[in-house]
């Protein structure tokens, strides 16, 4: 079980390293007669594109997606979904080098020790290209989710010490800023302190969140699926997240029980929370509110100052990584993080249609 | 799927309420020769026993496991191992008066958004008792891994504002102290802390983390299945876990590349790290360094103050819980964190054998 | 995985020996509210019970059924549902022999291969007891398949060389005459045969059949999920079955297509088919029409002949099985296969609930 | 859950219908470094190609693998392989008038029930072409089990009244008969009888059986992931597979205890079996001999004689098939059932490399 297969009923598939023919993704389980068209999946995939400006490595690549199967006169038939991309700008020559070593921060050594070798071509299957195909299955999950007037926006809440400021909440910048912050003014700010990042050889890390509005109460299974549960290990595959939180997350250690618990009250014939401390879902389950999650991203561990590292043969040496990357992991981490979180949630959706028997009877009762 | 089990190939099924007749778990996939006995087991279960002190409820339950199946002669044969534990001290006329209305911070409502109707003596399934099952099989894992020459500890390491002085690491006081912190002198803070807050009608939220040593390199999956990816959803499905972090956790977010990458050097023949910000995984899969989580606890829910909240004809009341309650979840929530963790290390382990073709041929070649 | 839970949505995980202290199941996912009894299991368990007549080992067992969680007053809460019944008149001294060889055409061997050891009492967790959790789980599924006008109906379609008549189904008689034929006449025969048999030190193989009722159109899954491979399965996991047909089964194979094809037309406003050759199933999904698979079981090993065989040193010796056994397997094995196929239906349905997209959409959209 | 994946650890997950544009399969817990070509593939690839010989339509497709995934430098890297063969000859106008009616025989009308709607090109999901990806996966599986001495090798057993004499058994005409019967004589005149099934314009059954020859005993898991019934899940997947048998199969129905029986004896130090009765399986875990699984096929359900059906409109009316068809659908049959039985054996042995604790705990303790 290497792992690449994500979900239970919605269940996708992944597949491809950066520098092989192409990568995709089959996804499997998807409901039949959802109009789908390689435009739908296409502007995702934009979002995590490289080189779209100085933020991001300016490795060209054009991540066309091409559906191969499961769509038929524009509609999902209900079979698998094949989605590929092709590689078409990698040039292994730049990577013999890395062949030899271990690079800090990166998963060489520890591929090495699981599989006895390694793809050493840009990181291989622990590349973030892996991602593509999360995104492209992202796609369909959330336009599916749209129909049933489910939303799922992941954005850039901070860059090392520069924080969006959420009061000022601006839907438009998440998507026209290089930084994906939904704060033109932070965003501007963040960008100067990556340039000097930069200058000084060095990367940053900073924190993204998804916000899911719209999803009815009653969803997620108490016990080992739990919502939050199941949302948080989505988010933790994404490489280089090492934290995440649910709501109010870390801030519950030091809180008092009276000033975390959320107060129920009417709102017409509808419960509601008069806060919400607990991020939407309360013993694993959503309760109605929005649900609120944040993952802490750590720098891009490729940089350019000198480090101390151990060669294939054991030899303790020193390196400089070449070629040019991000600084920061956020700006293109965000659509994976929105893409991971959209599957999951339908998948529960998808789930939870027989939680009661009065529904799954009167569903096959002619 | 409801969700109760856990598990690809060491696999538990949990199952029981706060006050039915009887929880268990049935552990399917324990590999056959394994010495157990039921004390093996008890030991873990009494870690999570209410009333061992003023901290805890006075609810007295001696939660006396019973071997059911699985273990022959003293070994375990390979077949599921199911395991139960009676409730002997449970009374329902307690909990009448909650069947009405929704608490706050509880799963109550969630319950009853899904189910249309809920057990609603204690939190049912939502209960704190749930994890009876996990620790009876924690307690197997650990003590396969054990054999291993691997050890998972889990421990307090903040409450409320207090937080216990790691480099002074104290392994006996996790389980002498009532606090399970591993400093008596934090753990002195600590309980004149909680006295405080109780006498406040409140309750505090705190910090527990695990350790995992002793594990090799190469452990665990990239992308869907990374190990931090599993060890985040085993540890936040824990009740009132709300954020869960893996070595700097969310220190990442505003460090750089240079601070936060571990650079590697020779032990001998051995590779290891001169640091350890990425808590023991790279890309997924364990870097042979500990492995350190941490888990963020929100305060106990049931406080005795009066809360506003909604009863099930959609009034709004006002409400005061009655009965005892732990003023804080952490010292008996540790030993579910270690068994989580163990379980799913276990199951790694195992998945992990045939990662490579050599070792499966030559297992299997005569 | 020893493989100990069946299903994906309903899903049921059994455990429990021969001689241990008690076996049972626990069934996760079912739908909430749906209102069980004791009663309601005991029913099923009470046809598989030995003791029933001359044609089963007089071992008394009540087998007397206990609910220890996810009941509460009278209705499933959706969460796991806990069954157990105990072993009451094991006496493990009749077993101290076999411990020592290995009895042909039981599992002593193969367990011994697998595990190094094993639970030599009885054939522990390869004895037919082993059965009762996978009937307690079919009495509930079955029970919700009513609820929806779904019927499940498995019987014995011959015994050695006698034949039930099918053409005069008798319902009644699966239930009242020892052999679990729909044929009274036929049944007569068969217990003649099986007296003659026993007389004989011997033993009898036969056919039992299950008949799918009132199932619509569409359920199951093209590809590896096909509804006739699920059932297959389901079935061949019954210990003693060794091939399964569906419809017209081993037939087809010197059919020709012009014989076999089944062809369709109108029913008012339904599409039904002529002949149904295909035993209600095309592609793997469900055609409306009753679907009918059938199981060959073998002759039950435990024949009081002398037989030659190995013990575990090796050596070749002959043995003679003691104690009472069976003369044939069918006539309690006929309510497992009706319980494994009621599950595998209700699963399917289950999974099939979001097959389309408007039908998902339409149960979440407010 | 469309059901396209299959296996635990080792897992395939196929994708592509008859008239898209490509069809393929992402195998995921391939075992790192295995040799690994596309040539490897490709010759079983060759094996279930059409416009092989006049008994197979001559619809000319090259179905060219190609690698896109998981093989480096000639080895596997132990992430995902994704195989894919591009569709070159379909002309879906062909198939513009079957988009009207439900033929018999097919799962048009399944599908339709089923999704709403269907790709009617050939067939789409539920055509033979499906069957790409298993076979391309098989390959692979099949190779590594050659490396633990495991071979695995299915041929045709009879075609209509045609039966291979299996005392004669010849494997190389396995692959040179156009029947793939291993007895050049009866492939002779089941090719005689072919034709002349052929010019009545019908089509003809048979039957198809597989060996899996040098298997440990010990692998496979009591109760519900029996090996035979594992292997029977993946045969019956197989479309037009009627019925499956294991060893006597249908045969131990008539027989009684003391027939049925296999003796075990000393073959030096190892235990074996005098006869075979039980094809290799006891207690659904292997016992050392070869295994013997048969299956039944049903004719090719598109004959050109007039068929009565039913139009999308609900009309009755009367159809006659064009195109050319295969007559008999084994000899193409035979390696997708070669495929299957070697998928599901490999990954029965990875899954049981941790059934023993010693071996688990003697493979990782250093």
């Amino acid at each position: 079980m290497a792992g690449s297969t994500y979900g239970t009923i919605f269940r996708i598939t992944t597949w491809g390293e950066s520098h092989g023919r192409a990568l995709g993704v089959v996804i499997d389980g998807c409901p039949a007669g959802l109009t789908l068209s390689e435009a739908d999946i296409q502007v995702y995939l934009d979002r995590r594109k490289p080189g779209q400006s100085l933020l991001s490595t300016p490795r060209k690549e054009d991540d066309a997606v091409e559906i191969l199967s499961g769509v038929f006169e524009g509609r999902t038939t209900g079979t698998p979904i094949s989605l590929m991309v092709r590689n078409t700008s990698q040039r292994s020559a730049d990577y013999s080098e890395i062949a030899s070593y271990y690079r800090p921060g990166h998963a060489d050594y520890t591929f090495n020790a699981k599989y006895g070798f390694r793809d050493y071509r840009g990181g291989g299957r622990s590349s973030g290209r892996e991602t593509i195909g999360r995104v492209a299955a992202g796609a369909i999950a959330a336009k599916l989710l749209k129909e049933m007037g489910i939303t799922v926006t992941a954005y850039t809440r901070s860059i090392g010490p520069i924080e969006a400021d959420i009061s000022k909440f601006d839907r438009e910048a998440i998507l026209s800023t290089p930084t994906a912050m939904p704060d033109k003014q932070a965003s501007s700010l963040a960008e100067a302190y990556l340039q000097e990042t930069m200058s000084q050889l060095d990367s940053s890390g900073g924190v993204m969140e998804c916000l899911i509005e719209g999803l009815p109460a009653g969803i997620g299974d108490p016990v080992f699926e739990k919502l939050d549960a199941n949302l948080g290990k989505a988010i933790l595959s994404i490489g280089a997240v090492k934290a995440v939180e649910i709501g109010d997350g870390v801030k519950v250690s030091t809180a008092k029980g009276s000033e975390n618990n959320d107060s129920f009250r009417m709102d017409g014939k509808r419960i509601i929370k008069n806060t919400n401390h607990a991020g939407g879902i309360l013993g694993g389950i959503s309760d109605g509110s929005p649900i609120l999650i944040r993952a802490h991203v750590k720098p891009t561990p490729s940089i350019f100052r000198p480090q101390n590292t151990v060669n294939t043969n054991g030899e303790e040496i020193s390196v400089q990584i070449k070629g040019r990357h991000d600084p920061v992991i956020l700006p293109r981490a965000v659509v994976v993080m929105e893409s991971m979180a959209a599957i999951t949630i339908l998948d529960a959706l998808m789930i939870n249609m027989s939680a009661k028997a009065e529904n799954l009877i009167s569903f096959y009762k002619s």
